[in-house]
């Protein structure tokens, strides 16, 4: 027998009513950029092994549980979709943005030592954690009230530091506005400044799977002159594990390449072991959605989006949202708004995020709420 | 419908034979200390929404798909075994061991910035990384031939460094041999040094979960002074998604602390985005196996490791495990056997461990494969 002894009937009924809990719970779940809208239960059998795609997935290792090959094909479908050039292209599974961006910047400190890097104070608030972690020295930019950096701010603090090479991190869809911050003109900044020395990270974490579908996407990818790019997978594509990919040349990945004899694998991802299913589900969600069905739905969010913008206006509710944004900005509404509907808010302003499980009902039952339930004043 | 078509004749093909794959390699792998011995089908409902244990644990979140409450409760059991002081606990549920070790050296920095880290060269290969990605000062030391750190070594060069505070990083069951460093004698060394700036780091990965339950354990825990320690779910407690504990006082996570307003959350992890599906299967292998079966089962993998190094012995070939350990250590055999076997080297050694799923069978026919296939002179 694999357990001693079977689960206790009060701890059976604690998972049943999590259980339940949780299926509710995801019924009003609007605040978050997680789709809701996936269905991976013909993978789940592999949850009987312990797979486990340890280190490079582009490179051979001793140990044979694994789905490295689907990664790599995950991989591949993502340079392609962020125009990362075929005979330089790398990159892993990651467990989330967070190891995505944290690995970017990583990657950027090795290749430009002492630099100086500059982010938004829209940027996620576990890049200032990454950059702790990193020992980096770094300035804060101000931001423009869309979410986009104040590129006045930028272009000031840059000169100023002109005698150390620059890391410029970027965001592709801020987490509170869905800004995208305007790489080709961070580009032609540094170019203007004659600082061959930078490097571009860019944190895509849900604009990454917009972006490629729209028909006017902003400059945003390696064609743009990114060096880096952190994409999630739980958050546009939808998986129940936290998981995203990270890409970079592989140019300057072998930087940090280590051999090690030991797996038998190049040492060159950010934790060594890694699980081997969410490789899977991105591999899953690519083969059966293909770019129509990703293309329908990045349009479809941003419909449902623009729908929200013009509910609330009829009440004269002021929302907005960036262009290519499926992030709806609209004032704090009260508590009990925000409990019912666990929206994040961000100082005086407030939002939603129209992923794919977001109907109009949904947001109709939303603005209703909103003008019932008015902040006291 | 979920999706936009259904997966191609040839894509359920692959996926079949990679599952079929991966269920017979799983029958050989017996180099890699990765327990193949679990059930989980009873939580993978839990895998139909996106379940995220977002921040630290302990405190509340504004996601309210989680299972923290979960979560907590294994941290508790890990507090206990570990003996780390009911009131000053703190912990979260790691992506696996180099997570917790990267962890650990973080808070030690921050506890004590400029110290000098000191770690063997049997330190597992992730920690050499982890110690780039941290940008800290460190010095390699030597191993003995069992696979503890070479004391004298570490004795002289912290006698050298004694201007700066000392951060040691030591294995509780390393990678190659199974050694568990002396930790009570490095805490004397130390203290003998008049080193009152230091910390003790214990990478715990396998034997985390060996040293709670046997007759005589090294002195590997807090109450031994150690500082932090990072504990591997998917190595002794078996799991299909690579996971651990970090563990260490909240009075030194509090330094590292740092409130964010978007998630509600306070920025105590590494990561941010967390699964909640491993916390999940922790809990349920801890409540289906309780102390008993875990006892048991140490038990057993021990009893089946002194049968290896036996059974090795009647074949006239020289095979030896340090105390308390699980790791089979013999000549690298050739390469057919290494093959077969997923076995990992390391120079002229190689090792299997008696995971609970390696039977005598198993052991007996590993054996009867190295004698008939002698390494070529």
């Amino acid at each position: 027998m694999v357990y001693e002894k079977p689960l206790a009937p009060e701890d059976k009924a604690r998972l049943d009513a999590l259980l339940a809990h949780i299926g509710d719970e995801a019924k009003t779940a609007v605040g978050y950029p997680c789709n809701a809208v996936f269905d991976y239960a013909e993978l789940w059998p592999f949850l009987k092994y312990s797979v486990n795609n340890v280190g490079d997935p582009f490179e051979a290792s001793n140990y044979r549980l694994h789905t490295r090959e689907m990664e790599c094909e995950v991989i591949k479908f993502f340079a392609e979709l962020t125009h990362l050039p075929e005979e330089d292209y790398w990159g892993y599974v990651t467990n989330g943005g967070s190891e995505g961006n944290l690995y970017g910047v990583f990657l950027a400190r090795e290749t430009l030592p002492n630099a100086m890097v500059y982010y938004s104070e829209d940027t996620h608030y576990s890049v200032g954690k990454a950059m702790r972690i990193l020992d980096v020295n770094s300035i804060m930019i101000r931001r423009q009230d869309n979410g986009e950096f104040d590129y006045d701010d930028l272009r000031e603090s840059i000169k100023i530091h002109r005698d150390v090479p620059a890391i410029v991190f970027t965001t592709v869809g801020t987490t509170m506005t869905g800004a995208v911050d305007n790489i080709p003109l961070i580009k032609e900044m540094l170019r203007d400044m004659a600082m061959g020395n930078h490097y571009i990270h860019a944190d895509a974490a849900l604009s990454g799977m917009i972006q490629p579908f729209v028909e006017e996407p902003e400059g945003w990818d390696f064609a743009s002159g990114i060096d880096s790019i952190s994409i999630s997978g739980h958050k546009f594509i939808g998986s129940p594990i936290p998981c995203g990919v990270v890409l970079a040349s592989r140019r300057n990945m072998e930087r940090i390449a280590r051999s090690v004899e030991y797996v038998g694998a190049l040492d060159t991802t950010l934790m060594g072991s890694r699980n081997g299913i969410t490789p899977l589900f991105l591999w899953y969600a690519i083969k059966r959605h293909g770019i129509e069905g990703f293309t329908k739905w990045a349009r479809g969010c941003l419909e449902m989006a623009e729908y929200a913008v013009e509910a609330f206006a009829k009440h004269g509710i002021k929302a907005w949202r960036n262009k290519n944004g499926n992030t709806v900005i609209f004032p704090k509404p009260s508590q009990a708004v925000l409990d019912k509907w666990q929206i994040a808010v961000h100082g005086r302003i407030a939002h939603i995020i129209t992923m794919q499980h977001v109907t109009k009902e949904t947001i109709d039952a939303i603005v209703k709420d909103v003008v019932e339930n008015p902040v006291p004043e």
